[in-house]
């Protein structure tokens, strides 16, 4: 499937929902294994979501993979978060020796982890760097610009972030593999999120709004006040996935947007993970509503504006720990969620197997 | 640690609570972790714990094991359970053959499963089995007295099903398993838990008691009535776990709790399942409020009452995904939560080891 060249307009045709048919097939199936109707709960509605997105009754999510999006933002200039800058390049550094939350929860369900440069402000040399056959340098722009002073980007820059998203795992999934998880990496990328978040779901700025890696109550006022002037000066139009992004940014989150588009249109689940991830979820849905059949949610995030988000997808996070580190980990959590509902799925014997007697 | 032949009282006297020294060394190593403060939530407090009980800051959980308590109960001839009796001899069978529930969460883990009798009415015949050297024959009795006409069982019979499970689990910790989940498997046994978790939590009946495996209305009144009645007839003493337990039953339960008094007896963690496993962990707390500290809970069952136990406990459940099939399988897969929350705090880089800036 060469899906790598495609463009925007064309991807978001060719998505369509998930085949019921097969959702009900696997439910046929659950009904037969050996256990009191359902008593798995959620983990058979993922197993048989997952058969519906890989149309089968035997799925499959061996060869996993996380794609950490990482880019920079203007806003930081209003002193919208509690790091500096350059954390989000020396975050890449560690991503690739392996020394990182999202290595070491991708590790633990043998996903491997790729970065993408997206749009980060330092240069990242790839020569010094163990992991750079897992680095791809898809810089749209050195940054955004400031979200609160005009736009984040141009229209163009936008449609180009999602799509390198897109290409990206496009080409992972050419490649083999089954499920991917979206992460993050970029200081102050809350602010665009919750701006992002606040467009989307029509909620209010006080209730999407949280600390992030831990700003201050002054710092959480200054975070409110940047999207309050933000979204007055940009009047981003919500019925534009497009123009939210470009308006409000940042190119790690249309990555993400692209990343879900293109497992929408291969037919391959996408697991996002907290505020950011879902950020990028809102701006897919809202180019192409359809994205949410093929997307679970790792965790709600304690990042308060999450659940909103997910309310408004609805999609129902698997875990619920008060996670809100991003990289991609509340989602690398879930799959080991998601690794159990297969194996009841595929592993467990039937009552008629097992010759065990069934209800009275 | 010779503990196999120690009486109840002596067990109970030596139990302590965690040592809170441990846990405060193991969040300063936390904070020095390359992310936000505390920013994987609940994953801190469980690694935190796990340094407390192990008196260590490298927790280890590598070698894990989940002990199955099967059992009868004679409460099942008031019409209590949508499956008929001989499906616990039946489970037991394939358990040993790899092929329920448990033994797939459990395979994901790594975990072994080891199945007892404690007191089912069938007799299983090992030399048949593929697993016999993972199944112990301890029937305390062939199934309980009906708990709704009087004793569930004896004093005696109470204390030797908590001791049998307090031996057993001893010797899997005394051959170096470092986590133990417990599970059950007894047609009827949701009866018994309800009844327990009523006297002592000191909740309704009506709160307490759910469907089990699937009764209808009328079943889920029969339950109540069984409940109602059990507690009239032999009125358990809620300051006296052990005539609690023999008042209403089972053996399983009561060796369940003896596996949690093991557990903290030994300072090794345990976790817990769902409704039945919280019963057990009841009736050990009331002999002994310290175990709780070496408990983790590893979801929140569909079976409403376990919110009370669990609340009663005050513990926090890790999953939450609308389980109720007992086994052990909920802290099967919580025992990934766990592993990952491990990993995050043995393998993670610190700032310092990173080299990345601090919080400005």
């Amino acid at each position: 499937m060469v899906s790598e060249d495609i463009g925007l307009v064309e991807i978001v045709k060719q998505i369509i929902p998930v085949d019921e048919k097969w959702i009900k097939k696997a439910r046929e199936r659950t009904a037969q294994l050996l256990m009191p109707a359902r008593a798995l709960g959620r983990l058979h509605d993922i197993s048989e979501r997952l058969c519906g997105i890989q149309e089968t009754l035997k799925p499959s999510i061996e060869r996993k993979a996380f794609m950490v999006m990482a880019g920079d933002h203007g806003v930081v200039k209003e002193g919208v978060s509690a790091f500096p800058q350059e954390v989000t390049g020396e975050m890449i550094k560690t991503f690739l020796n392996n020394g990182a939350g999202i290595n070491v929860l991708a590790g633990q369900v043998n996903a491997d982890v790729f970065v993408v440069d997206m749009g980060v402000v330092s240069d990242i040399d790839p020569a010094t760097l163990n992991g750079r056959d897992r680095f791809f340098i898809k810089k749209v722009a050195k940054g955004t610009a400031n979200l609160s002073r005009g736009p984040a980007m141009t229209r163009e820059e936008a449609g180009k972030s999602i799509l390198t998203g897109f290409q990206l795992a496009a080409g992972l999934f050419n490649k083999g593999v089954q499920i991917l998880g979206t992460g993050d990496m970029g200081i102050g990328n809350t602010t665009p999120s919750a701006a992002i978040g606040t467009v989307l779901t029509g909620s209010l700025i006080e209730e999407m709004v949280g600390r992030g890696t831990g700003v201050d109550d002054k710092g959480l006022f200054r975070k409110q006040e940047a999207i309050r002037k933000g979204i007055e000066i940009n009047q981003p139009n919500r019925k534009d996935g497009l123009d939210v992004l470009s308006k409000l940014g940042g190119f790690e989150i249309g990555g993400i947007a692209g990343c879900i588009l293109a497992g929408a249109y291969h037919k391959r689940p996408v697991v996002i993970d907290g505020f950011i991830s879902t950020a990028g979820a809102l701006v897919a849905h809202a180019l192409c509503p359809a994205v949410v059949d093929y997307l679970f949610a790792g965790h709600c995030s304690e990042e308060p504006g999450h659940r909103l988000m997910l309310k408004h997808l609805k999609l129902e996070p698997i875990l619920d720990l008060g996670m809100r580190l991003g990289e991609g980990t509340g989602g690398a959590l879930a799959m080991c969620i998601i690794e159990g509902a297969v194996r009841i799925f595929t592993d467990m014997l039937t009552f008629e197997e097992a010759g065990v007697t069934g209800k009275e």
